[in-house]
Parts: structure tokens; C-alpha cells; sequence
């Protein structure tokens, strides 16, 4: 006997059973619909690219992370997020795209962090961005509030929050505060408030060289409370003098507007001071998306605008804005929590199943149903009747139609809805009349 | 100034520019509704995996082909086809599955193989299998071409023929001749037939000991030429003493017949004794596809019946029949033979533009569009109007929507034909109707 290999598969990387990889495509192609209903445009990179071109902005920590390799004399890497390859791919092609630029990338990346729970090495990123050429209008920051809302209101996943802040608010209070060179640091350990608690980040603040009282004005800065406006007009009491403070909350309060002529209703898009993002890659607005339900932690959907999308590769100017669902994890965690639950381990609609073995006319139903778009599995086996019913309870599919003598005289089928157990001899047209009916309703 | 980097990708790797993106993934969308119609279940597997577990049964010469690196202590390789993640997951997961099952997946391979014309190292297979536990009946290698003949028909690329045999076939005839230890040598050599032609596949068989008599009633053999009826006449009129051929005319004569009664066309399913494909790995039934269109070569489309998938993994038999598209290398075939041809740059129908540059209603029009499954794109931009208009026929967006304070007076629209130039003032339920009426039309 030859010596069997252990089955088995890396941990980190998520591979689906039947039934969980019908839900998960279904969250796909709302999240595709979406984006197109919107005017982006898809665009798929390779998953394998140079490595000097892919790590040309990387930081150290994030560079431990990248699975790279060398294969003749390439020095190669899987990509780790889907913005760099956009960045490369305007850098080659800006001269043949029409601006401003509307693209949506969905595909897997790669990130070789520890493995720990509800992390993912292999994970899916549902990327959108606008970029123009050399400039971009500030209603493009609120199109992509406007893009999440429609799309988790269509994915119903509960309640939801996109928080929105600018940078350039927090930026110019800490330039204002006498840090001007340290206004990243302070934002990067800002963003950490949520995870590691006031106090910790109080500490941070110190460590990099603020004065307590002003690790302090910070924070109470960030937890300034209200509605949308409130929080502005605050923003405005405060007198705080300098240009960049100023020029965040205008951004602010226009985005906020637009996003409102967008019909995004305030009780989900949320002003709060306290979303820096941890890359100094952002410029102005930026995004965090929560949902409401308790069992899903953390940001499901984050992103921001930056001044410039590929200055690594040219010297043209494209500054964007976008965002970005970082659907495995968010998947994950939903199935885990029992949010969303898994149906049928089939896309059929309907299973043709024979009393005997003759399948002419089973295939003859098959080939109808199908033709009028119906999903339409036929059980192939020559097997007893019962192990044919119970296959198609143990798939899952809504309904069965059952072909014997009788039947095929008719040129009828008795179709059983597996729900209810009701039956009823009825003609292939009484079975696309009844599947669509189902389809409407549900 | 800091210096730049060059934006470039590996050579082999397909990156497509947005019109043929929309094209190419309309192509993905047909082939994964087909398989959907058949029942299969939709599967994704990891894109990198153990070296031992993938490379458990490969042969020297791809092994060359695979991507392979360290990392950590771990031997990782990057997925070279989906038939054997197939294997390693039904291996790992068997108990839970219903069987038979039917399962696709539709993504992307790597292949580091020498680059040339016309071949890619990273591209799409899109797969379909039917697994078996212990046993599966001969029907579903005749569902195969059906499958097949349904997608081609779908994807509208003129004529196809799939071509079909059975290896126990020219195995039995090859065992006849006196060289039982020969077959998969006989038939890898004889599989090349089309590429390298007569004298040099006589050669070869020669070589590998065949006498010259053999080799060329060998090539007789697979010249045999008629309808599928003819050619089994001839084949049984031959008097071959031999289980395994008998065993295959059989197979044949049924899978013929059950395929027909699927509703394949007899000029769409050729039996070809020339069909042997390269893998010792195919037991019985064996596929390829052509297009009529000399200007696409090759078979866009190949496959077989297995006897046992799981081997390398597990005692349990999983006998299966499958079949797989390499659709990066057609497409490319296609588009670049003018086969195809891209149309639009962008998802929407409609482009809303303003006159001038309040665009309140116009985001109030989009919004309503979008909620009626109308792909709607805003021109956000503060530009002038000719402008405006240039980029809408750059992306070739077949309406566009105009509005200015007339439109804005009435709560309508200028809905523009861009192709026929035609316009009239319409509410946003005329606009709706308009582009539904269209949909149905194309």
C-alpha cells in the first residue's frame, strides 16, 4: 500500500464548506452589484507582482508580513492589499483611463501575520476608490458613505455607523498644541483609543514628547459628543487658530452636506473625532464602518482620501479617496456568532428524481426547466428511492420533482415542496410558474 | 525629488484594462450561472497550500512550473491547478458531503512555465467535477458535454465541437497489439498527433518499441473516420479480442446515447479516437473542445473520467468525471483575433451631468435610478459641460442624463442617446422605462 499524505491545509487560510461558500458568494455579488450600481469599474490585478514595485512605500512591521519570494532571478511577492496595485496600475495607464477614475477591485490578498483568532493570512478585500487626475472634487468623499450605506443596507446585517472625521482637524489642534512634528504619531496612537483605553494612550502621548495637560486636551478633544452639527459648531467655538484646523472643518461640514444630498441619513454617518486611521497615508477624510450588533467587533469597512495615489512610481499627481470591506474576517465572525446562518448546500432550485431508472424523461424536464434559468439538479445514481430523498434533504434543495410511471404518461411531474411535504402533479410549466412565484417572494 | 520606481508586472501575467475586464467578467458570470443551472456547488480553496499535500502525485516536468517558497519552516506552493485542492478537500471533508457531488471553481492557477505567445503563468481555470463515493454511474460522463454544450451555446462564439472518447479504447487496442506495459506511453505520444503530426507521432511510438506496423495501424486507428454510429460499427466490426476495448466501445455507445437524451446535438459530440489526452491520470472517458474558428487553436476545454480522485490522500475511493476551461488563454485568443470586441469602459447605462454645478438633484435622480437596478454613474466634477460630455463618450456610457434649471423647474431629465445622438425631456420613471426597454432589447 502506498503511504498516504496528510489532508490538511495552512492555517490562517479560510476554505469554506458548501453551504457557507453559497452565502459567502451571495455577500460577494451584493458587494459587486453595489459598487456597479455606482459606475465603478472592475479591474483585477495579478496576485503576483515584483516586489520592488509592491514594497515601494511598505513599512518595516508590515514588510515581516509580506509572503515573498524568489523564483529564477525575480524577486517576487504575493500583493497585501489591493491599493498598491491600483497606485502601479494608474502609474502605467493613466494616459488611457477616463478621470475621475471609478474602479472596485475584489480578490484574495496575502498576509503571513501571527495567526490568532479571527485573523486571516488569505483574505478577501473589496476595494473602491475614486481618483482624479491632478485634482478631486470633495463630493467625491461623500459618494463613498453614500456607496456603504446602500450597500450594508442591502447586505442586513442590522443597525450600522460609517464614523467620518478629516485629519486635518486633529492634525491642526495638535500643531496648535506645539507638536507640529508630531502630529502622525499622535494620530496613529489616537486610533488606538478604542482598543487599548484612555489611559494607555494618555501614556503614549507622553512617551512621545506631549506634556500631560496636552495628552489630556487631546483626548477630551476627541470624545467631543453630540450630533453632527453640534460637534461642528464646537469645533468652530473653539478659536483654535490655524489653517489646517480650519480647512478640516470645512471639509468636514461640506462632505457631511453632500453626503446628506447623497440621502445618507445622519443616524448613519456619525462625526466622531476620535477616527484618525493609523496610516499617515491619509490626508483628509476618513472612514470606519460598525455595525451596531455587539457579536461583530471592530471596523468592517475602512478608508479615507489621499493626496497622492502613486507618487512612488510618477511624478502626475492622482489624488483619490476610497475604502475598503475586509470581507473574510467580517464573514467569519457573522457565521461564528450565528448572525448569518448557512441554507442549502445547493444552488438547485429543484432536484428530478426517478421511481426506476429510466432518466430520458427526467433529463427531457431538466433540459426545460434549466432553459427557462432555473437551477435544476438531476440525482444520477441508480439508486433506491429513498437514498435519492434523503440526498436531497441532506442538500438542502427547496424542492423535488418526482418522475415514475404515472408521470411520464402524463408528461407531468409530482413536484414536493421538501418544507411543507405538499405535493402536486402539475406540467414543467406548473414548475416555473411555482419556482419563479417562490423566487419573487423570497 | 525621490526617485522613482518603474510601475511594471511579470511578463505571463494578464492584467486587462477596464472595457475588457467588464468583458471578461461577463464571461465568468455565464459560465458560473451554467454550472449553477446543472447544480454544481460553488468551491473556493486556498491559492497557496503545503508543497506535500499539492505536489503529492506531479510529475517532474511541472514540477519545474510550480511557484515554490519557504516561509517559516513551512514548504508552500502556489495552487497549479483546482483538480487537486478537489482531492485534498474531499479527502478532508468526505464524511460530510452528499454524494454525488457536484462541485465547481472558477479562479486563478500558476504556472511558472517558459513564457510564450499565447501562454500565461498565472490564469483562470474555471472547473466543474462530478465525485463519486465507491462508485458513479456512466450518465454523468454524458452530463459533462451537456454542461459543455449548454456554456458554449450560451457564450455565443460560433460553432463547437466537443470531441470525445474512451481511453480503455485505444488502451485495448494498444494491449491487442502486444504491448500491454505500453498503453500510457502509446497514448501520451499518440495525444500529440494534431501538434506534431503523423511521421513524427510514428517516430516517437517507434521509438518507445513499438514495431513500424504497429505505430501505423496505431495511426490508422485514430484516423477512423464517420458518424459516432459508423465509428463504433467499425470498431466492433474489428473482431479485437480484448476486455479493456470491449469495455470502452461500450462506454462509449451508452455515454453517446445518455448524451443525447441531455439534448446534445450530434455535430456538437464527435467521438474521436485521436482524443487520448497527455494524463495517465484519465481512466475511461476522455474530452476536448474546439471552436470551429480557426482563429482560436487548441482545445479551449479538456477533461475526463477518473477512477480515483483521492489517492494520494485517503483509502476511500472516490471515483469522478470532470472537465476544465482555461479561459485567461481563450479570452486572450479572442480579443486578440477581434473575435471579441469590447464595447463600454464602464458598468453604468446612464451618466447624470449637470449644466451647471449644483448637483442637489442630480444626486436625488441617481439615487432613485439606483434603487431600480439602474447602474447610474454622477459626473461629479466641477468641469464645463463639454467636458463633462467628452468623458461620458470616452467611457462610452450608452445615456446620459442632463440636467439643467429647465430640468430642474420640471423634475426631469434630458435623457441623451449616445449613440444616435436622440434626446427628449423625460421624468426619472421615463428614464427608468427607457433603459429597461433596452436591457431586454440587447
Amino acid at each position: 500500500m502506498i503511504t498516504k499524505i496528510e489532508p490538511k491545509i495552512l492555517s490562517g487560510f479560510m476554505e469554506l464548506m458548501p453551504a457557507e461558500q453559497i452565502l459567502f458568494n451571495k455577500y460577494l455579488e451584493i458587494i459587486r452589484e453595489t459598487y456597479e450600481e455606482f459606475g465603478y469599474v472592475p479591474l483585477e490585478s495579478p496576485m503576483v507582482e515584483y516586489s520592488n514595485v509592491l514594497l515601494a512605500k511598505i513599512g518595516e512591521d508590515t514588510k515581516k508580513e509580506i509572503y515573498r519570494f524568489q523564483r529564477n532571478d525575480d524577486d517576487l511577492s504575493l500583493r497585501f492589499d489591493l491599493t498598491v496595485p491600483l497606485a502601479r496600475f494608474v502609474a502605467m495607464n493613466g494616459q488611457s483611463l477616463a478621470f475621475p477614475f471609478r474602479r472596485y477591485q475584489i480578490g484574495k490578498v496575502f498576509r503571513g501575520e501571527r495567526p490568532q483568532k479571527g485573523r486571516f493570512r488569505e483574505f478577501y478585500q473589496c476595494d473602491i476608490d475614486i481618483i482624479g487626475n491632478g485634482s478631486l472634487g470633495l463630493i467625491n468623499d461623500a459618494e463613498i458613505p453614500a456607496v456603504i450605506y446602500r450597500l450594508f443596507s442591502k447586505l442586513n446585517l442590522g443597525e450600522f455607523v460609517i464614523r467620518i472625521s478629516n485629519r486635518k482637524v486633529l492634525t491642526g489642534l495638535v500643531e496648535s498644541l506645539g507638536y507640529p512634528e508630531k502630529t502622525d504619531e499622535v494620530l496613529r496612537i489616537v486610533d488606538k483609543l478604542e482598543k487599548i483605553g484612555q489611559e494607555s494612550v494618555v501614556e503614549e502621548l507622553t512617551k512621545v514628547g506631549l506634556s500631560l495637560e496636552g495628552a489630556r486636551t487631546v483626548i477630551k478633544f476627541v470624545k467631543i459628543f453630540g450630533t453632527n452639527k453640534e460637534i461642528l459648531e464646537q469645533l468652530r467655538k473653539m478659536e483654535i487658530e490655524n489653517k489646517t484646523f480650519d480647512e478640516g472643518i470645512e471639509e468636514l461640514d461640506t462632505v457631511l452636506t453632500k453626503a446628506s444630498e447623497f440621502g445618507v441619513p445622519e443616524k448613519n454617518l456619525k462625526l466622531d473625532l476620535a477616527i484618525a486611521r493609523g496610516l499617515s497615508y491619509y490626508t483628509g477624510t476618513v472612514y470606519e464602518t460598525v455595525l451596531v450588533d455587539e457579536r461583530v467587533s471592530g471596523s468592517v469597512c475602512s478608508g479615507g482620501r489621499y493626496d497622492d495615489l502613486a507618487e512612488s512610481y510618477t511624478n502626475v499627481s492622482y489624488p483619490g479617496v476610497g475604502i475598503s470591506i475586509g470581507l473574510t474576517r467580517l464573514f467569519s465572525q457573522l457565521l461564528s456568532a450565528g448572525v448569518i446562518v448557512p441554507e442549502a448546500s445547493t444552488p438547485s432550485k429543484v432536484m428530478v428524481v426517478t421511481l426506476d431508472n429510466d432518466l430520458k424523461f427526467a433529463l427531457e424536464v431538466a433540459k426545460e426547466l434549466r432553459e427557462d434559468g432555473i437551477k435544476t439538479e438531476v440525482y444520477t445514481e441508480d439508486d433506491k428511492f429513498k437514498k435519492k430523498l434523503s440526498y436531497a434533504n441532506k442538500i438542502g434543495v427547496p424542492y423535488v420533482a418526482i418522475i415514475g410511471e404515472e408521470e411520464i404518461k402524463a408528461k407531468k411531474v409530482t413536484l414536493k415542496n421538501m418544507k411543507t411535504g405538499e405535493q402536486e402533479m402539475v406540467g414543467v410549466d406548473g414548475v416555473i410558474k411555482k419556482l419563479k412565484r417562490d423566487e419573487i417572494h423570497s
